[in-house]
């Protein structure tokens, strides 16, 4: 039976790889700091103390980490994935790079015959948790078909949207429309309160208008309970608005208003809330 | 019988008016370029040559105008509003003002003993054409419940915010969002297509995600037939802005985020796209 | 011999008056608090309790008010100047304004039979007080004759622009360029911090270099001794770029920098800094 | 005699050799196309067909490179530096790049036994054929006093600033205030045009003006030309503002303001401006 080697168990990962294990998935785990893996471990994975040591007894890896810088690291390190590539191996990357990072990874794989996928998916903590990620994925299509019954334990749909880069661009268009939208919302939200509307009415009738995209709905609770307990870290949604103003610069467009956005994000992160959910920019825009 | 004046017969009023109409109101209007009422009195609208004459012969006034300045031309010319109006009289401005605006205006009519609505609508053509307008209302409820039998006749819902420059308040906010909506959006599938996704992919793909506000589903076929005859125009669009950050200047209030999407509209408007459809900012982003 | 009215003893105009006085003008003062012109008493002004008043006694009154808003209710108040003007006397506003503003006054000063200039300064708290300003006129070149003795008196030069609103038209510009210097030079100036440099050794090298413009070397004693007592207060200088804003929404330009510049002087306003000279952007970007 | 490798013959890097010819430096010269060598080897310098062939007869090379990308070429390919450095060997990167860049290359040349300066130089074409350039230079005191007599050579001035990186450091700084003084004159230029100025009044007035940094009076007969042959392309300051950005995202600082800056250049090369001299913003923001 295909056994999976799952790499980067933070918030996302964590939750991924368990939802394999529930599947009866053979499952092999590594992680930077060990404690993370533990449950998964009491839970039946086995436990591989470097990605070399993963890759060398698994078929397929899933790697799922939080900067391009990362991914360099455990493919590159001296105990990395690329010293323990078998030829043929199949590489599913889920972490949220830029396109040219993805293309050029891909690339480097192939170099050493390893087949590989971009894959970053939708959805943050609670559809990992629940299995209802959606995976945006760019590669061949046959690669596509060989990871897709693992996609469908971890999600609820996957899309094949072309050559390597693919899947790394349109998650980049996602997250550039989310962080856009939180980040808008909540400095009309602030001006709706200085205006004189108690931040209920706000809620109320602004997250159930059409000029509001519905996923801002799921923080409601957050804003009204001033908790920002992380479930898309807001450090996270920094860099992921770094990696499009690369994009941006590679494809020579002009992008003023992500840029904006990017540095609202940054302000935040510079207040020391980069640990705290995205919302968490509601105390930045104080 | 109560008889309505309506004044302002663009794109929104003429739609409006005509619903008050087929409800049997009795009504007379005015507009400064009389061949825009012609339709109306067709179908029994009286005509009034001046705000003073529509004012003196009605009970109830409609304004329905493009920016602050008409408005106070409207009211305080030689032939306009406050020459006519009546004690009593009860003055709706559904424009879109900036709050601070109809706080000023609402205390000139108290001052001659006029009682005033601001009661602006959100919504554009199509709502305004189906009497599916919302009304979002400031002023006394008094007031609001008389005015309320022809809000429920020209929209679906309307309701009571509060005291005067709420109704203009709530309304600031929610074209703020989709101001922003439309402007990140659009650099949005610009950077998908510069990603090599053809539009219809993108805008299958993005248009349905729970990142996107729904409200944008309705401009997708002007996106795709490249037709962008106006239901919002665009320089309307930016004059609201222009009002937001007005607003936000008087209540001392930093928006980065509005102001970067109002220069994103100046620009499209500076290229002569200002009487489009607010979705053309899609050819100026090119 | 020409008795002159000064009206608005703030920052500015106490010192301006001074020399006037100085230079035994026979002046008549006021300001809406009287304590500001004490000094002025002492020294020979006499004292008029409203604009009406001063301008009743004197054949050419100066203006040099806060925002247009002050302006407009010097002159259309109970007491103001409005009811106070005989035919032909030359009124010269040294109030930053925004051009349609003055081209606005001068239309209804016309209608009075009253002369208008506008004649903003350039320079702040020390060249007022050395009487080195520099005065921008928009006007007639026969009205500008007449002023040019007194603008020598408070000035070292004055330049004649054109017609009305010409002057508010060149001051706006400049004040556009010293709010963009000092905002993209803090910025600079706190990015250089983070790389390590010592604030000094930044400011040694910075200032003297020719991409920094000649004026910020002012300031280096308030960085260095974080003293922002204020020469040119930091909320005027936010005013001035609302009505940079304002202008180039009259004017159909798109100026994304200049909102961007002012959206940042709107956040160390809303902290609290306004009353601080501008240099403390410092301590907002922090 | 110590023999110099020259790496780099664009706009500056040519200039800055032959300098270094005239003084009668032994010199070896190598760039991606032979041409641009050609008027240097008729003056005598020597050709290396690869980078490799230039440090295996050098004692000392000097690299001016557009990228930190195209500086990794130079050393890292096939035929590259890193392929021939002798140990000791002295590498002084003329380029500008990112501070952290700087400082990588440094840790790669110590790991071969190369010592390294980061010496960016401010100052353009003109500058640079007249041997007036100034140099910035991080490193140690003494590496830097052995390049100090081709920096006199070269430039009018050079500073050491400390360890690796603060060359670099200290030339975004200075980039980012021309940068940000291009693009705000400019904008503020087009406002003035919008009220009426002709273009020659507002380069008189304002060009001359404390406001205005003294390095933008160079580029007033480029305005009143029309002509924007480059001498600092427009192009390599929207990178440098890239490496701004990136800089300030290590660094954990927002800059609202240079990213702003950075698009307005972004949508200026985005047009095709972009080998133009960055003046041609002027073009772009019509």
């Amino acid at each position: 039976m295909t056994k999976i080697a799952f790499i980067g168990l933070g918030i996302m990962g964590s939750r991924m790889a368990l939802n394999l294990l529930k599947a009866e998935v053979p499952l092999i785990v590594h992680n930077r700091t060990k404690d993370k893996a533990n449950e998964l471990i009491e839970k039946g994975a086995e436990w591989a103390s470097t990605p070399k040591e993963a890759i060398e007894k698994a078929d397929i890896v899933f790697t799922m980490l939080s900067t391009p810088q990362i991914v360099e690291d455990v493919y590159y390190s001296d105990q990395g994935l690329k010293a323990g590539f078998k030829k043929g191996t199949l590489w599913v990357d889920s972490s949220t790079v830029n396109p040219s990072f993805s293309e050029k990874m891909a690339e480097e794989a192939a170099s050493i015959g390893v087949r590989f996928l971009d894959a970053p998916v939708s959805g943050s903590l609670v559809p990992a948790e629940k299995g209802e990620l959606i995976f945006l994925v760019g590669g061949t299509k046959a690669d596509f078909d060989e990871a897709k019954p693992y996609f469908d334990i971890m999600g609820k749909v996957s899309h094949f949207l072309g050559e390597n880069g693919k899947g790394s661009s349109m998650k980049l268009l996602i997250n550039l429309l989310l962080a856009q939208s939180m980040a808008t919302f909540t400095e009309t939200l602030r001006l709706g309160e200085a205006m004189g509307f108690p931040q209920t009415q706000l809620l109320e009738t602004l997250l159930n208008h059409p000029v509001t995209p519905p996923i801002l709905a799921g923080k409601k609770s957050k804003w009204i309970n001033d908790d920002y307990s992380p479930e898309f870290p807001l450090k996270h949604m920094h860099k992921d608005l770094h990696l499009v103003a690369e994009t941006a610069f590679e494809l020579n467009r002009a992008m003023p208003l992500a840029n904006a956005a990017k540095e609202v994000f940054a302000q935040a992160k510079q207040k020391g809330l980069g640990d705290l959910d995205l919302s968490a920019l509601y105390k930045s825009i104080e």
